[in-house]
Formats: structure tokens, C-alpha cells, sequence
């Protein structure tokens, strides 16, 4: 009875640890939703904003690693439960940087109105691989909120449509930076943005690759996507 | 007597797994080097191989998560021993990004060799912010090793280095594709190159955080360089 309490004790403290995590990834949402308004609308204010909020997102990140340190401490927990405490342990690692990435969004679009720089729609370049990337970071979120594998596969499938993205926005910022060498410093921030879009896709791969590796217990990172479809783990 | 014993097979345990992240580092390492020589001397072969070697990298990634498991698991490790864990397992994150990035300038030295773009000595822009990561790196390792918290704050410091080498080149980039425009596509490749070493010095300064958080005990991620140096953790 004892372990059966103690067990009860374990879950009911990490639920509320996934909770805040779940308050992190809302959080980290928001600042890379409003980093990209604030480089679409040139707004300076909104960019300050984001880089201000990356201190709480800062902070909560120190405070669940402390919560998952005690939870292993005082809880103990079996093999079985200890993988779901790693890989929280892991999002919220890749959350902390999808605030950083948001940050770095927000300076370059504070960078640039500051210069006055924009001589094209540079929003519309990066349109795209916004909406696909701000949508992955949700699916990440839910399914880890969720624990779904199924949709956590689908997940790591889209991250490839977003490199191709990006080097599709590389190869136009090219062919842009060489018919008007006076836009190739707008054009740089904006392959900046891009790449920092780019990552943020890559982190929400990771935590769909955690979301995994909790339900089925096998590592899938480093596989090839049909060994992942296929059931294997890495080795 | 039993607490005594279980204490130093943990110590055992532990060690082994520190080993095995030195190692780790060994051939991260190894891959920054090489694949910086990839992108000097033109070698594709060489690049290709860097490239392989991230396999073995990531094998070991997976398995050292699972020491580290395994560990907790078994050992059932007290409060402070457990801190120890958890820097290893973030830092044993922190070399595998190492060896993505690692990677990444040696894809871009391939597809600079392939297309035979380079029209300026590229390497010659990258040559300071090089060697200043690759002692970070190593010094961030031996410190590691060490737990040296005394060096590891100053490695910190040496981040801003680096920043400011990256920012130097920026600039030169943006000038030479301003001058002559046919350069773009070849100064862009030595941009994402640069960008690449700027972030493996990042995983070299999130190490010697890890170092800090061993060896004193207190949390000085997302800290002001002025608050770590007066001790000081995050709050």
C-alpha cells in the first residue's frame, strides 16, 4: 500500500510538472507568434516585448529541471516512469530554445525597422514556412500533452517540407541579393529569420521524437523515417 | 555498510559514464577539426567522412542517455549526486548538436567543392572564429573533465568572443557581396559555415555552465556575465 500511495504521489507530481511545461510551450507559442508579427508589421515595441518575455520563459525552465530533479529524488521512480521524467527533462530544453530562436526573430525585425530597411515584402518570403512551422510546434505540444504517438509521427514527417522551404527561400534570396546588390543586407535578416523558423521546426521534431520514445519506450532519434515508420528503434 | 557500498559503485558507475562523454567529446571534436579542414583544402572525401562519423556520435548519444537511466534507476542517486547526472545528460546533448554542426560545414564544404564556387580564400575568414571555438570547445571538455569551475567561468566569457568575430565577419561578408555580386552564393556558404562554429561555441559555453551547476551547486544559466562572476545563480 505504501508503493501503491507513493505511486499515486508520483503521478499526481508530475502531471503537474507536464502541466507547466505545457504553460512553457504556450508561452514559447506566444513569442514566436508575436516575434513574427513584429517582423511582419515592423513594429519595434512588439520585438521588445518578445525579447523581454524570454527572461520568464528563462526562469520556468530552471524551475521545472529543479522540480524534475526533486521528483526523481524524492519519488524514486521505476525505469518505466523515469523515461517520461527524461524526456520532459529534453522539452523543456528544446522549449527554452524556441524562445531564444523567437528572440532572435524579434532583433532582426527590431534591426530592421530601426534601419529602415525594407525594400520588399520581406514577410511574404518567410509566409509559408511560418504558418508550417508555427502549426508543428502546436501538433508538438498537443501530442505531448497528449502522449499520442500516432500524431507525433506524422509530426517528424513535416519537418522535411520545411527544409525544402527553406532552401527554396534560400535560392530566392539569392536570386534577389544578385539582381539588386542594395537589398542584400534586408535580404541576409531575412534568411536570419528564416533559419531561426527553420530550428524552431527541428525542436518540435525533437519533442515529437520524446513523445515517442515515452509511449513506445524505443529512441527513434537518429533513424531514418521509414525505420521509424517501420517500428525500429535507434542502435 | 551497505549505503557505503552502493555510494561507491555509483562513484563507479558514474565514472564510466564520464569517460564515455570525454570520449564523446574526443570525436566531436575531431569532427569540428576535420571538417574545417574539408572546407580549407577543398577535400570532399574528407567531408563525407565527418559526415559518417555523426552516426557513431548519435549511437553513443542514445546510449549514454541509457547509462544515465539506468543509473538513476538502479543507484537511486541523492540529491547531489543527481545534479551530476543531470549536467551529463545535458551535456551529452549539447556534443551531439556539436556534431550536427560539425556536419553542416562539412556539407557546405562538399557543395562548395562540387559546384567550384570559391572566388576569395573563405577559409581565411573564418580562420580566428575557428581556432577561438576549438579552444573553448577543448577547454569546456577538460574542464568537464576536471570539474573546474574556476576555468569553466572563464570560457563563458570567451563567448562574447566569439559573438563579436561573428559579427566582424557578417560585416566583411556583406561588403564583398555588395562589391561584387557573384561572390553571393559562395559568401553565403562561408556565412552558414561561420554561423555553424558561432553555435558550437554556444554548446562549449552550455558545458561550462553545466560545470558550474556541478561543481557549485547553483543554476547561472540565462545569468549576467557580471552576476556569475559574483555568484549568483538564476532567479
Amino acid at each position: 500500500m505504501v508503493g501503491d500511495h507513493s505511486s499515486k504521489q508520483y503521478d499526481h507530481e508530475l502531471e503537474g510538472i507536464r502541466s507547466k511545461v505545457l504553460l512553457m510551450g504556450g508561452m514559447v507559442e506566444t513569442q514566436f507568434d508575436e516575434a513574427l508579427n513584429a517582423f511582419r508589421v515592423d513594429n519595434a515595441q512588439l520585438a521588445d516585448k518578445v525579447m523581454a518575455d524570454d527572461q520568464a520563459v528563462n526562469q520556468l525552465e530552471v524551475q521545472l529541471d529543479d522540480a524534475c530533479s526533486h521528483l526523481i529524488v524524492r519519488r524514486q521512480p521505476t525505469a518505466n516512469d523515469l523515461r517520461t521524467v527524461m524526456a520532459t527533462i529534453k522539452v523543456i530544453t528544446d522549449l527554452e530554445r524556441v524562445g531564444d530562436e523567437a528572440s532572435k526573430i524579434a532583433r532582426t525585425a527590431k534591426s530592421l525597422h530601426e534601419r529602415g530597411l525594407v525594400s520588399f515584402n520581406h514577410y511574404d518570403i518567410v509566409r509559408t514556412i511560418s504558418r508550417a512551422t508555427a502549426d508543428m510546434l502546436h501538433d508538438a505540444l498537443d501530442a505531448f500533452a497528449r502522449l499520442d504517438g500516432k500524431s507525433a509521427l506524422q509530426i517528424i514527417a513535416q519537418d522535411d517540407e520545411i527544409d525544402y522551404e527553406f532552401r527554396t527561400i534560400l535560392r530566392n534570396m539569392i536570386t534577389f541579393m544578385m539582381e539588386d546588390p542594395r537589398t542584400i543586407s534586408a535580404a541576409l535578416d531575412t534568411l536570419w529569420v528564416a533559419k531561426a523558423i527553420e530550428r524552431i521546426g527541428d525542436h518540435a521534431k525533437n519533442i515529437a521524437e520524446y513523445v515517442i520514445y515515452v509511449v513506445e519506450g524505443r529512441d527513434i532519434r537518429h533513424c531514418k523515417p521509414a525505420a521509424v515508420a517501420a517500428g525500429k528503434g535507434a542502435g
